[in-house]
């Protein structure tokens, strides 16, 4: 099993984590919590901590942070020095930024963190954030055409300053120059003479990771990811991505055992399932609960959002509820509300979470992780914490071992690039072709 | 008198720095390098460490590295995170970036460092670094224009977060949600929405620095910014450009006092004149002698490249030589010339070089520096060592202590943020109107 960490904002998954009493209220622009949380990941042996980017205030800023506020680079910058084996990914969107930028950016990270980077490549269609960067209101049709552009030339400038090229010999060789060449690349978007201005890392390159969905986000995943951050809204929906992403990847030529998907999760974690629950109810009340209550209803396509919290819903209203055939999380949603959950107990139970939610005792919590791994979800998962910090150090401390004791997860690294943690070969440019 | 110190790729001046047999080749790509210099500096009170920028290969990468490869956010990171007091200034280019993208950054790295970052203003016209983001043959006449609106979207964007407007009430209120507005720029280069996502930092926003030429460049400094990276050919250019300067400052309504300027200086430190010298002549011995020697033909007006090395010019031919008016140093390698001086030596002194050269013992070197101070060429200057770490190591631990025993540098910092050390107060975008 593959597992990595996600902290957005410095703090979980969920909304009013920052209000949580033991968590840091000021996270989101304290870069100590971003290394504390690197390391708590190293110390377990995680493949990696992933980086979202979010560039604007798409949010309500009177109670909560804005999803990703410090620049990742900058984050990863200190996360490379503050770690030593841990893999760090970045998000760097195709649509914000030039290739030479982030062939540059992303390949000095790398070679500060000795070849640990791996580059989250997505577009941006959030108008929130276009606004932030480009005039008026925007036509971005062209977003995924310029992304495949960008990762183009992203990658020939890498391979443009080949392995072996840099030879520091002191007698007056600085580099063999022939090596090193423009690569002119002219696409539709975007152009760059290159050459890159840095060698390559001990692992050629940053590792490729998509977060897109859609079927652009799929086909770039099929055929050109190495790695892959998927959104499941449940168990079967996970299964069936994954047989069908692997099958695709079989199909362009590619090995889906080379290929890491990882399965966004959050977790609650507390010393039984009922004090689980009692939390994630507890973090509910500190975010927004009264827009939870008006999409619950909408998920059952009844009115709960006056009733009383701590009651089940009324038998006779439940008898015209059905799950929302456009939200795939409402048969959860729907079963927890005829199992007779008060509407409070429902909602702890995440089912209007952007990810699935694993809760309660740790052994419950790995066992969820165990059920979805062997039900064949693909290799990983990403863990993002409820409140922050402090849950995810309770996932680290109390989950994680129980993982490994089952063989399940490494108890040490193997190698000490992200590419050889993730089973993957050198690769600097564009492979040769065999 | 005010300092700063500079490590372009790693290593000094001289482009045979890397070759130095106490430096270390591969400086280049090596963040530690930069991050020990920052601590030197730091050691001896310096304002800050300054980072230019160019992003491209645009050196012979047969015998040197390119001048800045290293993305200098990522190095401005790592350095702000292994000091507590240093300034640090970065380089970050109006015609490569969007203005959300330098406000976002520069607010990063100046909350990480606990306000104590500068932003260096500066346009881009070289083709090479153009061609890496740019399709073509570029009209980039409108980068001056261009610049000046990215420069007031960024302090717009940075007020759009006020002081204060940051709350942290763990009862609930996250900020005061109706003081973070957008800010709505639109100018004809650049458009953003804002606000910023994140608060201002102790010293409210970075001091703006410029380092560019010309009459824009000049145009601004007196008008927009507030400490400027100057490169006086000699003292009389020295004295005369900030007496031109201050009045311009004076005539925009603003305090001259209050304006630093770093005259750039190149420093080589030896335990006698000739000593140094010879450090010298050995550095040039492993840049590129032979357009060292075309460049002072050039120079004087007469072919030297071809002569014998050590031994002074022959009378007869330099009777022939003129100083090239289209370079101000010239006069100084005439007269260096003309006191009989070998080749080598001559072309030891620097005249040639892109900054003036200031060698010797330290007494020597830290006498040059109190003669311009007193002559009047403004507050400062940036300190650029010859061969790399070491040079600076030098200059810090045997010209400083002299600068200091005189009583023209401090010997602790009074503040912690840049604005203190520069005398200037807190600011977080426009100031408001008298």
């Amino acid at each position: 099993m593959h597992l990595i960490a996600q902290l957005a904002s410095g703090q979980g998954i969920e909304q009013g984590g920052w209000r949580w009493p033991t968590e840091a209220a000021g996270a989101f622009i304290n870069e100590d919590i971003y290394l504390k949380a690197a390391q708590l990941a190293e110390k377990a042996k995680l493949d990696g901590l992933f980086m979202t980017d979010v560039p604007s205030v798409n949010v309500d800023l009177r109670n909560q942070p804005p999803q990703a506020s410090l620049d990742p680079v900058v984050l990863m910058a200190l996360m490379a020095k503050a770690t030593e084996r841990l893999g760090l990914v970045a998000t760097m969107s195709t649509s914000l930024s030039e290739p030479y930028t982030i062939a540059r950016v992303m390949r000095s990270l790398d070679l500060v963190s000795k070849g640990r980077v791996g580059w989250n490549v997505v577009t941006t269609g959030t108008q929130e954030v276009l606004l932030n960067y480009f005039p008026g209101v925007l036509d971005h049709s062209h977003k995924h055409a310029r992304a495949l552009e960008v990762w183009e030339a992203v990658l020939r400038l890498w391979g443009s300053w080949p392995e072996g090229a840099l030879k520091l010999d002191k007698a007056g060789i600085f580099a063999d120059a022939a090596q090193i060449q423009p690569i002119n690349f002219e696409g539709k978007y975007v152009t760059t003479r290159g050459p890159i201005l840095l060698p390559p890392s001990p692992q050629g390159q940053p590792v490729i990771f998509t977060a897109g969905g859609g079927q652009y986000g799929y086909a770039f995943a099929a055929t050109k990811a190495d790695a892959m951050y998927s959104n499941p809204p449940t168990l079967d929906y996970a299964k069936a991505f994954w047989r069908e992403l692997s099958a695709s990847i079989r199909q362009a030529g590619r090995n889906p055992n080379q290929f890491t998907i990882y399965n966004g999760i959050g977790v609650s974690i507390a010393s039984s399932e009922q004090e689980a629950l009692q939390r994630r109810a507890r973090l509910d009340e500190m975010g927004d609960p009264a827009s939870r209550r008006q999409y619950l209803s909408h998920m059952l396509g009844i009115p709960v959002a006056e009733l009383p919290l701590d009651a089940p819903i009324p038998a006779a209203l439940l008898q015209r509820a059905r799950p929302n055939a456009r939200d795939q999380r409402s048969p959860y949603a729907y079963d927890l509300a005829m199992k007779g959950f008060t509407i409070r107990q429902v909602l702890a139970h995440g089912p209007i979470n952007y990810h699935p939610i694993f809760l309660g005792t740790p052994e419950q919590v790995a066992d969820k992780f165990q059920l979805w791994f062997e039900a064949g979800v693909g290799k990983g998962f990403c863990v993002v914490p409820d409140s922050g910090l402090e849950s995810l150090t309770d996932f680290v401390e109390q989950v994680v071992p129980i993982l490994q004791k089952r063989g399940l997860l490494r108890t040490e690294y193997s190698g000490t690039t992200l590419r050889q943690h993730l089973g993957l070969p050198y690769q600097n440019g564009f492979p040769d072709k065999d």
